[in-house]
């Protein structure tokens, strides 16, 4: 069965042999039947979660994961499409995005009716690793990347994230949608095929929380959202935007923690992901590739980042909470990268070693 | 002037050539006198702090840090005692313990009357970098380690910490004293001699608020000191203790985040590292050196770690909050590494890849 999006995409959902789901995303109507040929078995058992007392946060304990493919060379890439020698996690010939659940998840289905809100404090036992973990397939092309895709193909993907943060924030067990992509081998990246993640977490996580909690304040005392006063800085400032079209905006924030940090937010705020409209989602394309192809321009390397979708908890902060595309590159220099040592990750104090304005003003100057 | 403290450790104060201090931490009385021949000048200037508005969070902008040393050759070490035909940043021709400040501090002494305090909100301008960074050598032989060194060196280093905890506790801008060791270029050491760093910050570091927060939340709920109740917990399961003696305790918390991760706690709980008695300072070098070797020994090689002590703040937290070191080791099997990327760091939420039953398994199991 074919369902058609905005944008003139059409989605096909079919099974992989193990059970998994597996989307395809076409900007045209294609009529995708092909099975999974794999004779697989179902992946084993579910992760745990366990509170961490000393700062009242889960951990996800999902030791299934340690042997996982690690770096394949292409000609055994399991997100290339198949052909008749290779049977790879996408049964056709060919697709142009394709979106699966993960085949070693960290978080899954939890059995029966969950309620993680129940367990609190010390003597919290094992608890199941409800939440969902999806691989989102940007293009066929084993050796493009995220900036190198037409316009075309980045308004497909764009319309999986919003379809698949729409069915996700729908399950009963989820409490947070993140759709990200970590890319280099500087960022521990195991597949080099151009591919993004969506994590749904049946928890808030802490960076979520402290938003929430934060934008959430700003409401009550000043009436106003949080990311809009952000924004308006930002335009005030001037100096720190990349680059601007009619819906969206690309700036260095003004308190940057990575050598390169790149915040992209809709002008009209939105909560969600699924929540944008036809205008934003048109305008959407032209400024992510522009923006991601700076980064990759000022070394003239292709660079290492996270890029990390921010939006609203599915059941609270839809008034304080703006959706926006934090990408962080931790490459400072050609040879050198920004790593999170003491400082940063044991607590939490970013020590930037770059003049935010510095950073801007070498991601403008790329010739593009 | 020679000061005598705990543990027969003799203190030396000296100064460098270009204004910083330099303490040396002798095992016995030394009439430390060499001077700093170097033809230097003060470091230009000093960074400055920016609050990150998403999260209420100050970043420290430090681009002067951009150019320092970068891994440079045994010869050229400049955490090596001075020979006469190389000068570096410890004068004499030979020490136990030195501590200095650090040639190019992300924070420095702050001009005039600082108060962080009176700056919050979305507008607030950039700010001194107020605080101190200071390098702790713990031995003059390059290619030794924590843990290999003597507990008589141990116990000197110990007494460094306490002592420059003291001191530091006591100027009026800072919050905040974080004692650390990065270790392993994995983690991004620019420098390979056996050091470890002291950041004294002058705001709360992210991750201390809220283990203070948490903390507090526990005893005015239950009226008990939260890592009184953890260490219980850990002594009922057992099965994550890597040893223990009269003063001390090491084990893998319930809901570790990393594949190797340790905590070392005094099971008499103090808040803050100078106030470790004399029953406790002694009894520290033996189990520090064995969780130490035991992470050496897991795969046979040295491990890259990130080494912090976790204490009260400067003026709160005293009654809540209690003195330990975490261990974390980013490596999960002998060429893979933990990298943390966007669950981790753009989220908060960790994923780890190990049961940590089968972490202290493996570290109990090792040979000494």
């Amino acid at each position: 069965m074919v369902q058609k999006l905005p944008g003139d995409i059409y989605r096909s959902d079919l099974k992989l042999a193990d059970g998994r789901d597996i989307s395809y995303y076409d900007s045209s109507e294609k009529n995708r039947s092909a099975a999974d040929k794999r004779n697989e078995e179902a992946q084993p058992g579910i992760g745990h979660l366990r509170l961490d007392p000393l700062v009242d946060e889960w951990v996800v304990i999902a030791s299934h994961r340690q042997h996982r493919v690690f770096l394949p060379p292409k000609e055994l890439c399991p997100l290339c499409a198949s052909t008749d020698d290779k049977l790879t996690e996408i049964p056709d010939k060919d697709y142009e995005v394709a979106v699966f659940g993960n085949r070693a998840p960290a978080l899954t289905t939890p059995k029966g009716n969950f309620k993680l809100a129940q367990f609190s404090g010390l003597t919290t036992p094992d608890v199941d690793a409800a939440g969902a973990c999806e691989v989102v397939c940007y293009t066929s092309d084993h050796s493009s990347s995220f900036a190198k895709l037409s316009e075309k193909q980045i308004r497909a993907v764009l319309e999986a994230w919003k379809d698949r943060d729409s069915a996700l924030s729908k399950l009963p067990f989820i409490e947070q949608v993140y759709i990200f992509e970590n890319r280099g081998e500087e960022v521990g990246v195991t597949l080099s095929h151009p591919h993004g993640q969506i994590y749904a977490y049946s928890f808030l996580p802490p960076k979520i929380e402290k938003m929430l909690q934060v934008a959430n304040d700003h409401l009550a005392k000043t009436g106003k959202v949080l990311l809009d006063e952000v924004i308006k800085r930002e335009i005030k400032d001037e100096k720190r935007i990349i680059s601007q079209n009619s819906e969206w905006i690309a700036y260095v924030p003004y308190a940057a923690r990575y050598p390169f940090e790149i915040h992209i937010a809709p002008l009209r705020g939105v909560s969600n992901m699924s929540g944008l409209d036809e205008k934003q989602s048109a305008a959407f394309a032209p400024i992510a590739k522009e923006v991601l192809s700076r980064l990759d321009g000022v070394f003239g390397i292709e660079m290492a980042y996270i890029a990390s979708w921010y939006q609203a908890p599915v059941n609270s902060g839809k008034d304080s909470m703006r959706l926006h595309w934090q990408i962080v590159s931790v490459r400072r220099q050609p040879g050198k990268l920004k790593y999170l040592s003491g400082s940063e990750s044991a607590m939490g104090a970013f020590i930037m070693d770059l003049e935010p304005e510095q950073s801007a003003q070498q991601l403008s100057a790329v010739k593009l």
